[in-house]
């Protein structure tokens, strides 16, 4: 009898595989790739789109925008000149390595250095699935709270960057940020860390020359 | 072969079933059961905390707190004298009825009227789980943005009550109103709806007397 932990083991497993494939493809048309992680209304679409700004030119980038439903995230970024795939998971809670797959045969990689897949808005699920990327960042906001890292430790866990976005709201809420970065502290040692404000555009430079110098040293190391 | 579809519709199968054991154990002790659904951060639990002072003793509750980890929100809630069980889900991204079921069994339902149960923060995953609540109740905060009914419809779709939460924060972040209520009149069209702010107390003595009225005449129409 095929039990629940087995068809979900052969699932993930199948689901890593093709992720190695779907990082073999951005290797070899040197595109270094993110997977942005965060809860719904974190601001990520709105991040990604001010991190345009921030790059001015320096790193030529697309988007891959992954949603339950609706083209507005990658209507948005078309917008605003980026190159925009949209993957509607149709109910699914995260992406998986198959729909990054199909979207990918979708963006002429060769005209990028960096892709940036936003993921569905979901602190839990999409920690959990490989997608091929070679970075995991999660983008927290100010008003979800400072107790979020206690309460979705496998989020804050997987990431190699953190964003901390919308503090032009620190004002207006309740929000101890020494309490925060306690908890990010723990779960995970020395975390990369900025602190935003897409709006007023607050720590968005430092952010953009971080990513640059970043993708510039992944590609000369020949993609290290 | 058992399929991945299989299993799944055999998972739901068993839970649908175990809810409506929860019902009846909620409607043999005259316990009206509400689940609360939202993002991570919407303000659920504050939400609740504030709706204790809005019923003002007249309508005796108890909560029943869901997290993958933690017990921040239950020991609020005992802090402020509301009985309270915490479920860990150690991961899973909802609340199912076994949980539910077991977490029951803690709480003295003789001395209740009315059950709260705060589901994990997640607005994609917990509407697929029946627990055997009463009530499906959507909590959306102003800081999410105003495009989540079309990105989320699910969770839209799927609820009695929509409270949206936060609103002392309209000043300060892009929320255009109309066009959120827009979306939410296409997906739930008449959709029973509260805006509150449960930091300045706005519009929380309206809420908290439509739940007096809707948990009595529950009570004294014999649990229908």
């Amino acid at each position: 009898m095929t039990s629940r932990i087995d068809v979900a083991e052969k699932i993930l497993s199948a689901n890593d595989e093709l992720a190695i494939k779907n990082m073999k493809i951005l290797n070899d048309a040197n595109v270094f790739g993110i997977n942005i992680m965060a809860s719904p209304g974190a601001g990520k679409t709105t991040f990604i789109l001010k991190t345009l700004e921030s790059l001015g030119g320096r790193v030529k980038f697309g988007v891959i925008e992954g949603d339950l439903a609706s083209s507005i995230d990658s209507d948005k970024a078309k917008a605003a000149g980026i190159p925009a795939v949209q993957i509607n998971t149709g109910g699914e809670c995260h992406l998986d390595s198959v729909m990054l797959s199909g979207a990918l045969k979708s963006m002429d990689l060769s005209k990028l250095d960096l892709l940036i897949v936003e993921n569905v808005g979901n602190l839990v699920c999409p920690i959990n699935f490989k997608i091929g990327t070679h970075m995991n960042i999660l983008v927290a906001s100010i008003p979800e709270g400072d107790d979020k890292p206690y309460k979705y430790p496998g989020s804050y866990r997987g990431v190699e960057v953190l964003v901390i976005s919308k503090i032009d709201l620190l004002p207006y809420v309740p929000f101890d940020m020494e309490y925060f970065k306690k908890g990010v502290g723990i779960l995970n040692p020395g975390l990369i860390t900025f602190e935003v404000s897409a709006k007023s555009g607050e720590g968005m430079a430092l952010w953009g020359n971080w990513l640059v110098n970043k993708v510039n040293s992944w590609k000369e190391n020949g993609n290290k």
